[in-house]
């Protein structure tokens, strides 16, 4: 079976369904009323929850569906996957106290029970999908406390549903926007290996980004997550790095993280992106969504403020990027463009005197000497305005090489920034942070 | 001379003084308005300015001024300095042009000059200084673009105006506050080590955060450091660490960045901080700025979400913490407080179905066995309430060791996040800022 019924499913049943968002399952039941295909609420108390008619038990459900969502306590799920015996082709099991409360036993006689009846599991003590290019969300919390970002192109993919929840907390503050949000838990059955395979060939999925913790088969993952990887960027977090943080990560999923080290030099040798902690993961995800093809090191900084510029100059070589200066040429021909207290060398100062043009200026005149740019626009000064964001814009659709910007939050900061980004440049709030933007792109 | 007449003057000149704001001049004498001393514009067309008497000339100014500020073309400057000899007790020397574009010799001069006049001097190429609790700001940067932060106990001493203004954005957009923040460029009278001296004795700061790109005198600087780092917090980014950000350095300041390995080992022999990137510097700032005395490196995780405590977990080794275990018998203690499915380790996880009273009980039940707290608020469940803020407020008070929280932004979590840090308790949008908050508390 393909994953299609966990992604685009016609109908869904959702056991736990309640009448108030002061539970789980009325939360998720809410979500589900913007969903645009059949849903089938189980409650054994109700015959209507929140205006959509509800059955009994699972088999007074009259038809058989695409998805079931499980969301009871532990002791009742067997018999729940049971009564799905012909009734639903995929099951996301959401409720917790399995493997991870050292219930492996019960894990185990779940698992066998799905697997026997072609059942395909995702989780179980997980958070499930969310796929708005669908209108389907599973997520059990509300949308007043989490707000859904808009449809877009990173996908997520999260053993933990709470790191899940700060992802798609991150992608929504950056504006980005979400292919497919999907947290799998327990991995029982669907693993990330399997989700990787599916969103090698996923139309929506531009970049995936992938928290783990643990992982069941070493082997298979590595073999999917370089196939996904040689199709599109697959950025990794890898959590429980220490002794003490995998007896964290085990009582978290009830999976054994395995050695770090060895994890790390497998993607290493295979080429897959690692992040080493959550806000370099988002922060290279953010460039990812938006620009790709950074085909060498060499990077030209322009910038107003001298000290920024250094700040970034000292982030590119930690970072293995070449700030190459200008040649002897191009230098005399850049200085006759600017006022002479301009600081001509890499990075160049446009100063405290800068107008938005110096930005687009040094940029053109330079494209074809450098792979990527990075542009500090520190916009407490006057010579800054709101129009460097379409003069920035329309240059590097000139250039067409990836540009990404620092610019601090405050003042006209923000609506520069959102400016920006709804043309695909991303914008960063520290030169650092700018830098390690950039060298995400690196192919 | 004491730097008295610098940060707390009665009475001050603005040579170069503009009647529009459109002009760094006038920007400058915009801020000036609201100083509760004398000002002196001067101006050669004008006798008014902004409402304000303007005198054609330095010499027409009819009283000594403690302070001068000039903002004048290079070539102007150093008839500007003969002409306050005997006028001015200090000056800053805004104006660009100096040793960092080539022009020692003439920088050298100035310099002279002021010296046998018994006249101090602040830069040139400086931005120079801002102390809200005396009402003086000259800084040339408009407060519509960039707002001015409150009073707080933060001073900020760096050689870059541009790296200044982005820390006095950051410390806003933190809420910490500003004692003073001063920007002193080429440093050929006051410099760093001198502004340490001062800060040592001045009740108002309480942390001291300091951009360098070079240092004049190293053995100055280090004995310096290290008798303000004894009296208060010093956390020192230096930049220009690299053979190419050192010519960046060279060309913005005019002074040689030297050996940053020599740099580094000094500070780590006389205990002094050094942060690593921009970032990781405010973070340590807001930290420093509210709490203090983390005695020891046992820190408890209290979470509401399970991977986010791993990835808690993870940046405490890296940063050398300890999340030590629960000993047996605190662990059936803390189980009896809370439901089975909690897990009870280190991190203690909460769960989704967390209410605010959990973090209460859970710190103050082990408040003996831990020197530090990491509190993780994923505020998508509806347990977490605006009151948590309180709780945790109160709980600390009565615990009296450093708290730091993670609490993504969006939601509720920018309101739960003014709500802590009011209270003086840092937060942090992710787990591994937190921790290293917290870190930097350490004594």
């Amino acid at each position: 079976m393909s994953l299609g019924p966990l992604f685009r499913p016609k109908s869904i049943a959702l056991v736990g369904a309640a009448h108030t968002e002061s539970k789980l399952g009325g939360v998720v039941l809410k979500n589900l009323l913007a969903f645009r295909g059949k849903v089938y609420p189980v409650n054994p108390k109700y015959d209507e929850l929140m205006g959509v008619r509800t059955y009994r038990g699972v088999k007074d459900i009259p038809d058989p569906v695409d998805l079931a969502l499980i969301l009871r306590p532990a002791n009742e799920v067997l018999q729940d996957v049971k009564d799905f015996s012909g009734r639903a082709q995929c099951i996301i099991i959401m409720s917790s106290g399995f493997a991870e409360i050292g219930e492996a036993a019960l894990q185990e006689e779940v698992k066998r029970t799905a697997a026997e009846r072609g059942i395909r599991l995702l989780g179980p003590n997980c958070m499930g999908v969310y796929n708005p290019h669908h209108r389907l969300d599973t997520l059990f919390l509300p949308r007043e406390r989490l707000p859904r970002p808009k449809k877009g192109n990173v996908t997520l993919v999260s053993q933990s549903g709470a790191v899940l929840s700060c992802l798609l907390n991150a992608v929504d503050e950056a504006g980005t926007g979400i292919a497919k949000a999907i947290g799998y838990g327990n991995a029982i059955d669907i693993d990330e290996a399997e989700l990787f395979d599916y969103l090698a060939g996923d139309r929506q999925t531009g970049v995936v980004v992938s928290y783990i913790e643990s992982v069941g088969d070493g082997r298979k993952f590595v073999i999917a997550a370089r196939r996904l990887a040689d199709r599109k960027p697959l950025i990794v977090l890898k959590a429980g790095k220490g002794t003490s943080s995998q007896a964290a990560a085990y009582s978290h999923t009830g999976r054994l993280a395995g050695s770090y080290e060895v994890f790390r030099s497998i993607l290493r040798q295979f080429g897959i992106r690692e992040a080493e902690d959550f806000d370099v993961l988002m922060d290279a995800t953010k460039s990812l969504a938006y620009q790709k093809g950074l085909r060498g090191k060499r990077v030209l900084v322009v910038t107003n403020g001298g000290g920024s510029g250094v700040l970034a100059v000292d982030e590119c070589l930690r970072q293995g990027l070449e700030v190459v200066p200008l040649s002897g040429e191009k230098k005399e021909r850049m200085k006759s463009h600017f006022p002479n207290f301009f600081s001509v060398n890499n990075p160049i100062d446009l100063t405290a005197q800068v107008i938005d043009q110096d930005y687009v200026t040094a940029m053109c005149e330079l494209s074809d000497e450098y792979d990527g740019f990075l542009v500090i626009a520190l916009p407490n000064v006057l010579g800054i305005t709101e129009g460097l964001a379409g003069l920035l814009a329309d240059c590097r659709r000139r250039v067409n090489k990836p540009l990404v910007c620092n610019i601090p939050p405050g003042g006209i900061g923000n609506k520069l920034t959102r400016l920006l980004e709804r043309q695909k440049i991303p914008v960063y709030p520290s030169p650092e942070r700018a830098v390690r933007g950039l060298k995400a792109l690196l192919e």
